[in-house]
């Protein structure tokens, strides 16, 4: 099966799992179902779950023990999505081609949806461990490992900096604080808990991580590239918003030729890291160069 | 020790380790902590964790490995409040006697405030579980419990209800269920999440359910009174509020007397629900009284 075959087959799988976690309803609360699938059924990469597939498939693991956990991080992807359009945050009107939550549900309801997929999450993974409770405590480490990435020490540790660093020049130091935390540390989690349930070695694990960490970086500096260079049609949200919005970004930092060398260094040093998985890591080297070929 | 001793050790004891579960920081991201601490430091009753510890006790167990539990659903409480108190949902200015974490901090930040308690709660629970995996099973059950809880089918169920239902006339039925998920669910799952914490009997379990279903309604119930009858000073935030909202309460669809005559029978019920604890059951007897005579 060729790369693009491998991962369109694992977004169906994804996105039929999701669709069933997250079915419509006819109860009192059917708006928040609706709320939350409106989001996360609209489509994008899949990237975090296809990462916790990738390695999962590395490391001779099995994908139904994976799946839940990986589905979980791409409701907390979505949820801060939902939250980070509102108008008191970056006050977005559309995302993925269509109109964002708030704008179709409302604030308030919008504000709801995204605490129900964050809560979900978890309740999707409790119920899984709960009902299939071989390797708990790596299980439970896989929990730990995504809640610590999705916190004030991760994810939203990036994002309270991000917006306080709104319309101030930001040192680089605080630049790549914010990308490690609000878009790195959710690319590292889907990597580090299948490593955790499939049972990574040591040095896999380290090998693993450092893959992970490279290739947020990567995706980061990308999408500053697309920002300036993508259209609205294939991103399906406007670009040029980072130099509206004064945002310090790679391009703005280091200019586009510069950047467009970093990520092409970057990419590969993320490649050489996975040497010791011989041909095993064909998929998740093509990942990377697919991340950095993307035009959205 | 008397009731009223007991109860304010404990609240101490909450308030000890919430205070050290999310310290202030001098990190990047410091407002984060910083919003978080302002609603979960500026007091409250405490009622869902002291809650826990009664059970705990009842049960024989030991309260320190319920404790992260029982502040996680203090944390999942307050949240949930910060949310529930903005613009696009109640738009409350006070809370406590203190301004809303909105109000203070702007809305951008009580988002990302909301949600880092959220996530904190679930981050906390994990690393205790890890770190102390004796009875794995009854700890990941707990979590479950909690999750459920809080969540679409639980706690944010019956926000997206309650959401929905303003200004217009709601049934019994819609209001019972507001009542049974926002406020009832969260105040069972202490009782339930000590409960599994500590190997409670099949027969224990049903009964302090039943319990919790019970003053869970007498809490809702004393809420509507005080709407009515309670004072600013003493209540920390504006009464009369339910009315001005044209919201369906107990009082509105039974009036001040046949709300107060529920109000006892359901306590009544409660307290006979725990008679197999025997002189164990004092304290939430005592607890169950505290709830009807309460003023705030």
């Amino acid at each position: 099966m060729s790369f693009k075959e491998k991962f369109k087959l694992w977004v169906d799988v994804v996105n039929d799992a999701l669709d069933s976690f997250v079915p419509e309803k006819d109860t009192p609360e059917k708006t928040i179902y609706s709320a939350m699938r409106y989001s996360l059924m609209a489509g994008g990469k899949r990237l975090r779950p296809i990462l916790a597939f990738a390695v999962c498939e590395i490391l001779d693991g099995d994908r139904d023990e994976v799946l839940p956990y990986a589905c979980a991080i791409e409701m907390i992807h979505t949820y801060s999505l939902i939250h980070d359009d509102m108008p008191c945050m970056d006050n977005d009107d559309y995302r993925r081609g269509r109109l964002t939550n708030h704008k179709v549900y409302g604030e308030g309801v919008a504000v709801l949806a995204g605490d129900a997929l964050l809560n979900y999450a978890f309740e999707l993974m409790l119920n899984y461990t709960m009902q299939n409770d071989n390797n708990l405590k790596g299980k439970v480490r896989a929990m730990q490992i995504i809640a610590k990435a999705s916190g004030s020490s991760g994810m939203i540790g990036g994002q309270i900096v991000d917006l306080e660093s709104e319309g101030k020049k930001i040192s680089e130091t605080t630049m790549n604080y914010i990308h490690k935390c609000k878009t790195g540390a959710l690319i590292k989690a889907p990597v580090l808990a299948a490593a955790a349930i499939c049972n990574a070695s040591e040095n896999e694990l380290e090998r693993l991580e450092e893959f992970a960490e490279k290739i947020g970086l990567a995706f980061q500096i990308k999408d500053d590239i697309l920002d300036v260079e993508g259209s609205l049609e294939v991103m399906g949200k406007p670009t040029g918003s980072d130099a509206v919005n004064e945002k310090s970004t790679f391009v703005t930092l280091y200019g586009i030729e510069e950047s467009k060398r970093m990520l092409c260094e970057i990419t590969e040093q993320a490649i050489n890291s996975l040497s010791i998985f011989g041909e095993k890591r064909d998929f998740l080297v093509q990942l990377a160069k697919y991340l950095v070929e993307r035009d959205n």
